[in-house]
């Protein structure tokens, strides 16, 4: 066993991958979210001394709710430095409400990658940390994550944009009334752009289409390979480094036509809180259904086209639909 | 014991928890802070061939001061970078002090994060790292953290943050002296906001009082989120790198209302520094007792409510008080 | 053979190197951008349980075509996000495009980095993520990297880039529209500076050179640096984190004058793009054959001296020509 | 051996400090520069069936040569991205030079910690990569690192310093010709200050001195923590990561009023350079030997306090000064 344990150590995908149960761990380690290595899964038994399942009832129901939990945890704070950071850079640039701006277009882009991290390293050992739809759905269609779980999954994380969305709007609403010039004055894209995403004037659908599937494209490209335990992939817990790095570029290079939406819970649950809270129908009205499909069926085309193009040249696990017999 | 200690070095929480003192260990380690992996606890023996523990008197007494010392000294290099960039950045903006700015906000966004890091790394391996009372006082509600302990942790979280403040005064006073136009004026916030939070004009108590809270709170969910064994966390010596990321976006996204204190030293300690050399009671006078419940009493409920949360919905280790029978 | 799949997982180099087929794995391992730990390699019979090698036809004519199938995606990803931040800042710069500039010159420093890093993250395990024909050359002529395979490597990196390129001139096609001032009008350097590299006004040839060669060997002997197991290298899977950090500091310090080439795919790729959707013969016809001997045979002739510098100083692995008997 | 030989990979600081030669390995493991695991030292013996120790005559001359060579070119590297980013960013502020700026203060601070973790992952695991002469001394006089080394690895960063400074300034040598108003006009500090540090007007001798005393001391209390086993340092290979994170903190916090020289080589190399190309003596006049008490001694006593305080209140490690009987 000891020997065994240590192999489940140092072999990040080694023969652990019979049981479901264990194919799950399996399926998650590949696309490089579920960053705690095998050796826990593998070493549960020797916890068990100190630690049992089930200390108490709560910790029963607790096993139910854990993985959306995650997610919608997972995309909460992803929301939460996003469009946090939208309403401080954006905000603090009005003379009626900062003396000098608190930050700059690269402000942006640290703190949108700061999100992705830190959602990713608070959900990542329990549900995967997707905490995008389009990762969610990708990997239901091509690796075996299982549909079942998809539902509520996709569920948690727009709940999870809703209620981020919604801090953010409560702690910047006093500045948001200030630019806005009252209290009962809420404009689209005006202010309504801080949480959710609307494409540039100059733009052509297709052009807004193109720019969306092209980031969520590249960033399924790269999730996949940091999760291929054959390609050199990041240590054990440091994927989110490797999304901090990759949404600082995606948001430096490919962000300012259409606001890299490439996640459609990022834009549709801060879009929904921004229909509630005054903004009205506006912001679905906005370039016929530009909520639809750009931001979110846009996203979703370039994650299914990300991991089909890593899985057909490059992947080599088990779990891919595109290396079954 | 070979084959033990190596399942020590591949599993850091394996099953070393039974010992009050190795509960400690697994403590920390669990709270993600404590980086150095129990195979250093678990290989102490072999170590003692070549190293005595107290090779001389003095060593004796370190043993009882070492962790106090660590968190004076972590909250200390914090706010010696933080403090720091705070002066240069605002400082240097006044002709009178420079020709050209000597960074911008996102510049301040980086010293707060960087001293952040490096004062965990500092004091990480020996008194866990908190160099936060509000942490300190969270870990010792939920998890085994010894309330023993807490006086004499705050006490030199607070001092550390007065000495490092101290430290960056007396660098840039002639700056200051410039800035304020002549050295016996020193006004309230003025240069004194160089060292502790105020909050902007159009801020009501509530929206103070909230944004401290929520900052606090997400930082506490990441805290516990990469301490947690079981969640994927970062590698042993990298936790640190998971706050500088935070600490860069909580800066970033919530910091400009009031000044993202989220920690009670690193702003009651510099407020001590500025009301004993000049700027008199006003700081502590401004918004009535805001230095109290904004930057004090705000990140501590914060804290609490954080770590509530994740050991509510996520945290399954022995050592949290949720999960007791 | 389990103490000695774990030997391998502790030691990078261990004895794995008699075979030509595991010397390969050493010489990737040794110019540290093949991330993933022999222990892979090593354990490939483990994993066979749960994982045949051809699990359908297509998977047999993928072995063929993955390792410059990855060259091709990693400079593609490169471009992507080097042209990508290129074209955003830049052309955001002009009112007709954007109200605001979104990024700045710091912007294009991290969008090339994150480019980098990214474009060796998805490649290094497959085909030693070069990414940058300089490098392939310098490690076939100094390491034992296969003159065979450089033909393919250099055509699918240029094909990569020219790919690369196409995708991002696409993606702002109307915003080059908008500030070209016209469909039909395109101008050398004028946007084609936003593709591939054209040096300022006032630099001589040789100075032209001179920067291009530093900025190729200073990264080259990084490149050895980190990939050699004897010289304290980063972990397995985090060297393209130090290849971030390095482009970025290369595009502030080196940046200016040339544009920091540094790699011929990464400038002929996007040139070839250029020339073919209308900007016609000049972007070759520049300061006569400019696009040949500065951004191509500089990098070349200063990637041959940085690892010969390297090797014949600190290298002491069996691999390198200057090692031999 | 095999378990040994395993515990040595697991145990950064095992029992393998009897030997002298291996009590250096110690030592630089301690002060957390040297990032080679002590298991490569322990494995030699397993790669000696495909790597001799000398395969040819050159080989046995390289290895005298390579420890002061690695520090040679740490610094080298260092100053070529620290002085580079310094002429980038000031000059091109010249509308004679470049048309908008290429870089801001944040990039200077950027330049500075790339070229710092850089050079130390270049030197670290041949040299211990100090590449500062206030490291060489203060680890000589506190920890074991032995005084018959230190001449030959100062002279050797000085020279790298020079070095260095003598690429960047023939790589910018016609835009400082343009910024200066003519090939044979040289002002100090004017470019000078491009080159070495030279402090702000306001500030007084004391000041000066004290800026530079408190960086330093706050650097090498972060090195020896990084550095120590006992105090969760970050993994082997990753603490020239928590260098880049310190300078770039350094100089946001603690870098305009002196320019945070913090290393006597990175200071006096480049200030000999100026001096030889046309700059006169005035680099050495300026504040009655400015050059001497501010960037040399400054450094080196605050390095010595640093080491002093840390080992005072926190080292563990037998082969302090301070841990003997």
């Amino acid at each position: 066993m000891s020997s065994r344990s240590h192999k489940r150590a140092v072999t990040p995908s080694d023969g652990s991958g019979l049981s479901k149960e264990n194919m799950d761990h399996e399926r998650i380690e590949h696309v490089g979210i579920r960053d705690s290595p095998p050796s826990f899964a593998g070493s549960d038994e020797d916890l068990t001394d100190h630690y049992t399942r089930y200390p108490n009832r709560w910790s029963k129901y607790r096993e139910y709710i854990r993985e959306p939990a995650a997610e919608f945890f997972g995309v909460m704070i992803l929301i939460i430095f996003g469009a946090g950071v939208d309403c401080q850079v954006v905000l603090s640039a009005d003379p009626r409400v900062a003396s000098s701006p608190k930050g700059d277009y690269l402000s942006l882009n640290f703190g949108w990658a700061v999100g992705t991290a830190l959602g990713v390293w608070v959900s990542g050992g329990i549900s995967g940390g997707h905490i995008n739809p389009a990762v969610t759905i990708a990997l239901a269609t091509f690796r075996d994550f299982p549909w079942r779980k998809v539902p509520a999954y996709i569920f948690a994380q727009v709940m999870g944009g809703l209620c981020g969305a919604g801090i953010i709007y409560a702690n910047y609403i006093h500045a948001i009334d200030l630019v806005e010039g009252g209290r009962h004055i809420r404009t689209v894209p005006g202010t309504a752009g801080l949480f959710s995403t609307y494409a540039m004037d100059y733009m052509t659908s297709v052009s807004c289409f193109f720019d969306e599937f092209v980031g969520t494209a590249v960033l399924l490209i790269v999730v996949c390979a940091i999760g291929d335990a054959r390609n050199g992939p990041p240590p054990p817990g440091l994927a989110p480094l490797v999304l901090f790095i990759m949404i600082l570029g995606i948001g430096a290079s490919l962000g300012m036509q259409t606001g890299y939406a490439i996640n459609p819970a990022r834009d549709l649950g801060p879009r929904l809180l921004t229909s509630m809270v005054g903004y009205g129908s506006d912001v679905f009205t906005f370039r016929n259904q530009y909520w639809l499909w750009c931001p979110v069926i846009a996203p979703i085309i370039g994650a299914l086209f990300g991991v089909f193009v890593y899985d057909t040249l490059f992947f080599t696990g088990a779990e891919s639909l595109l290396n079954r017999p």
